[in-house]
């Protein structure tokens, strides 16, 4: 069975390197990745938050928030 | 040709967690993955701060330094 790893981003710059390098060069054979765009999926905020994930991009896991640099504070996408 | 990818850390916990969950999670058909401990290995320390790595754990591919969470600034490992 994959992993499930959902990547949250904004669009913003750091974000499409970020997703563009790191969730691209995940292994898809052991991987699912999603990949979320905050700003149009505002459902799926709280849903971040609970994961852990405080600034996008980051990436979830295995339960474990990841955040790849600096793009902006989940707080900013309210 | 595999694409080259260096995880810099330091040993930290966050260090740890993020060399398993996302160095451990990158397409090893795609790139040859490199694990280096500045802690140990200071002689490194000036090439990871010349791609751009400011704390580990990090990860550099494709000339860019992707920082993820903060285990440690990489001032402090010199």
């Amino acid at each position: 069975m994959k992993t499930k790893a959902v990547f949250y981003h904004a669009g913003c710059p750091v974000c499409v390197a970020a997703e563009q390098q790191v969730a691209g060069a995940l292994d898809r054979s052991k991987f699912d990745v999603e990949i979320v765009h905050l700003g149009k999926a505002k459902a799926r905020l709280s849903e971040a938050e609970k994961a852990g994930v405080k600034s996008v991009p980051a990436l979830v896991m295995n339960g474990q928030a990841f955040h790849i640099n600096h793009g902006a504070d989940l707080s900013a996408l309210k």
